[in-house]
């Protein structure tokens, strides 16, 4: 087996592309452990934070529904936001769960941290998990346009099992809570 | 409960931003559900497949090790590629699993289309399940550099477990084989 070094590949030299609002498309030349050149377009993402909120109580999870342009339909999504600039994914994951949902988090346990899209694009998507849940105060930023849904757990397992569930972070989020869940049961 | 139509944003233009090999990227300004407008970029992408491949004679994976240059480090994978410009993806696939790893696929299962980057690209990842497999013949594209692994299962489970997989296709085509080989061993 190769070491994961002997994979490696060196940028050589590095010009942006693009400079959108959201894109930031950048096309470097790197090397290849062969010593070939190769180009490598790919795009510079803040990172983002998500948070599966477990509603132990009534055994429910808190979900948004939302219309996701680029894939043209709306899509059940965990709650999740960008991080701001320097901003710490417990402290975002906190704040856009109660923007987003009008629920305030105690303790977020860390999950894992998700590479959505390791192809062209840098994300991050920071998985958090909480069960300790009060009513807070909701605040949408402008033209965020989304429904929030209470569903029962086993209301969840349906659509996950059923494929109505296509969004990446969501779906490592409630594969990583069933499968918690599970041992849990058996323990 | 709003139905998902009462979520939906209509385009109202689009322009194109970029034209790069890999990253086409848009802007497009659409209309909200509230009757305001709101710009959206997004990137076009040709859809990809990931197969899991599952040698159940020896309970073993095939999986990947990849560097990827957008993360920086090397990745466990699935493996993967993109679709060609009107191709089945079934076929595609079938193409990338010999090309890449030398084992030729027999039937394959549909798992789920994955939407691994839904807040900014179009992309679909077509997941299948293979557990027919035979010595085929690899022939890697030129700049690929990736190395093939036969893991068994329990293996598998651990980097899992520990944290080490962290490519979305790949973290939910394993977390969907073992709880389907859970239920198998239930039943």
């Amino acid at each position: 087996m190769r070491q994961p070094e002997n994979l490696r590949e060196e940028r050589v030299a590095s010009r942006q592309l693009l400079d959108g609002r959201l894109l930031k498309v950048f096309s470097d030349t790197v090397r290849l452990p062969d010593g070939r050149e190769a180009v490598r377009e790919w795009i510079r993402h803040p990172g983002a934070v998500a948070v599966i909120a477990h509603l132990r109580a009534s055994d429910e999870l808190i979900l948004e529904r939302q219309f996701r342009y680029p894939v043209g339909k709306a899509v059940w999504e965990l709650p999740a936001g960008k991080l701001d600039s320097g901003e710490d994914p417990e402290a975002c994951g906190r704040r856009e769960l109660e923007e987003e949902t009008g629920w305030r988090a105690g303790a977020l346990h860390y999950v894992l941290p998700l590479l959505p899209c390791i192809g062209y694009s840098d994300e991050v998507i920071h998985i958090f998990y909480c069960d300790e849940l009060s009513p807070g105060r909701a605040g949408l930023d402008e033209g965020e346009c989304l429904d929030v849904h209470r569903l029962p757990l086993i209301e969840v397992r349906r659509l996950l099992e059923t494929g109505a569930i296509q969004d990446s972070k969501t779906l490592v989020g409630l594969y990583w809570l069933f499968a918690r869940l599970d041992a849990e049961a058996r323990a």
